[in-house]
């Protein structure tokens, strides 16, 4: 057989379907199967969001190819409801609408980063963030985030790990996996930073919209003067709609950025379908309230499961934010993949291993607490007590 | 600012915007604009084709994240579609569905090719392949491909550009940007090279819908014993389904090579939009006929436009097939992109400029001719002869 591509040939197989594989392997003794892996709403899209899905997948007017950036109507939209959660002044023209939050990244990544460059992660990472890089030849290095920290970097980490040849630093916030939420602070210090060594800031908040409080600013950044020089962030529609089947994700950077990223989205696939654009330009003024129910929803889920961890003496909760929990297995000298697939195949619990996260993460697994509602979550406290290793 | 990656910030901009916003230009004193440009069918999609995306897209079956290398129900009514169309037993395993065909070039050239190595193309060459590659840093070589050939490629040309670094091949099948469709006895001996040499041919057969006699077959590759080991296939069904705005594709190829690209698929986007998937898994057999009607129609406008080619002394029709032609203009010296840009402005006709496909295509212009009826066609004649550059 011809060769392939050695960047692609080394990568593992994408790990949720290996986790769900061990799920598959689960024989129900314990009840059903509780999914916490790959992170999904545990609740469905709006009838509202399913009718304007029907109306636009069924419209002629959605049919031909639409601007690469994105529909009009999704990126004023956007643009609109973005300035006002961050307060500031984003137009449509800072705005390119992607077929979800991974091609979000690959587009900023690439706008950015060549082969043989480097992208700054923190570890543990979101695994599709270092995969990507893996296949496009870029090099990644790590800033550690120690569970005494709140699973958060500090800055001195960060500014030792900026060599020359750093072309950006992406973080993820609120955290995917550990869902740490950092403070604005803290965000603003590392922006700084990142501007005074002239290398890009691209921030993932595809979580956002499952902050602790209502209305809460997640950061000040887009309100400062010259942010566009520095910062590109990315978002999904898929968690706050409940619609990752639809495929939307959102970049919003300056105009210099987003006529690069252009270039890039019309090699990757010309534009992002274009018939689920036009029914979520609709639904982001119309299902605010509803999404705001869901936000408070996702916090009561994050206190059912601390209560279950309060009542469980070997497991820790290191770590619980806006859609995740990084939990510390009792089973230290035990790799994380085996303890999640007998967790899978004996207790019924999917959740992702901590390695995926990052070879140090051993000692831990993800919760996608979002995925369960507090039921359900409940149920957990019995499972993972009775759960031991075979 | 920030840099950015060299390797995208000096792309071109997207040409099909740049030829789009000629058109916009014109001020509409010799009629109708005539949209030449992208190709897009100038038909609208079937009825039933937007009915079943309204069923899809408004069910929450469709809303969830779904399998990476597509719907089980797409990839099995695709691959016995696929089966019937090239007398071949191909199954779904060997189907990857992405999103467009745009990106099934991405994914087949991104498992075979790393940064540093080379993949070879014919020129005229589909400007989003070079630019792919380009993005990618994965290096270009090209097989000019002459008129009097019919621009098809000839062997000796193919064996002395394969050089060490070269890991495959990709050709278009009808051709983009010629019209010109490769002989089944052509593409076999291209193959045989290709194994014979150890190198992929990726072979991009959007147009194949559109070839000129019913049930031909494309060509004769899949039915060859171990056509896994050096084939890989695209196509897109934004053409024969008229719905380039649901961005959807597909990959045809071994096991091993749809195990690599699924790696790279979870890394783009996860995977290709679902609901449309669902449709158009149902549409595949049911619109059959509908297809095969709009095959026929877009041989009467094929043959429409050759009767206004006879009719014009200096301009010359040097190829046409499946969906394009690729036409010599008569300002000699002139540049293609000044042809197509007064053209567009004066005369009311975009099309795309020669030279976007090879910097040796100056004389010519690709004109989508399927885009356009056959009423609309015979309005070119007067058109072409009354054009002068200004």
């Amino acid at each position: 057989m011809s060769a392939f591509n050695p960047l692609v040939e080394k990568l593992s197989p994408p790990p949720v379907p290996s986790v769900a594989a061990w799920g598959r392997a689960y024989d129900g003794s314990k009840g059903p199967l509780i999914d916490l892996s790959q992170a999904v709403p545990g609740y469905p899209a709006h009838p509202d969001m399913l009718r304007l899905l029907g109306e636009t997948a069924s419209s002629k007017a959605f049919t031909g190819y639409g601007p690469i950036e994105g529909e009009t109507e999704l990126r004023t939209a956007y643009a609109d409801h973005f300035s006002g959660v961050y307060g500031a002044a984003i137009e449509a023209k800072n705005i390119q609408i992607t077929s979800g939050c991974n091609q979000a990244f690959v587009c900023a990544a690439m706008a950015v980063a060549g082969p043989g460059s480097t992208v700054l992660m923190t570890e543990p990472f979101y695994f599709n963030h270092e995969t990507t890089l893996a296949m496009m030849g870029v090099k990644t290095a790590f800033v550690p985030c120690a569970a005494e920290n709140g699973f958060l970097p500090d800055l001195v980490g960060i500014e030792a790990a900026i060599t020359g040849d750093v072309k950006a630093l992406a973080l993820v916030s609120p955290n995917n996996p550990t869902g740490a939420i950092y403070p604005p602070s803290l965000l603003e210090a590392i922006f700084k930073l990142c501007r005074e060594k002239g290398i890009w800031l691209i921030l993932d908040e595809t979580y956002r919209d499952f902050l602790p409080n209502a209305g809460q600013l997640p950061h000040g950044l887009f309100a400062l003067a010259g942010w566009e020089e520095t910062l590109i962030s990315l978002y999904s529609f898929s968690k706050s709609f409940c619609i990752p089947g639809h495929r939307l994700g959102a970049i919003t950077a300056g105009e210099a950025v987003i006529t690069q990223i252009a270039k890039i989205m019309d090699n990757l696939q010309i534009c992002a379908p274009r018939s689920a654009q036009g029914a979520v330009a609709k639904a982001l003024p119309l299902l605010a309230d509803w999404r705001e129910e869901n936000r408070q929803e996702i916090g009561r889920r994050a206190d059912a499961l601390k209560a279950v961890m309060r009542g469980l003496n070997d497991w820790k909760l290191d770590a619980i934010g806006a859609y995740f929990a990084f939990v510390r297995h009792p089973f230290g000298n035990k790799g994380s993949a085996e303890v999640a697939e007998q967790l899978a195949k004996q207790a019924g619990i999917t959740c992702i291993p901590g390695v995926y996260f990052g070879d140090s993460q051993q000692h831990y697994l993800r919760f996608a607490f979002a995925n369960a509602d507090v039921a359900t979550i409940a149920l957990l406290e019995e499972r993972l007590k009775n759960f031991s290793l075979s």
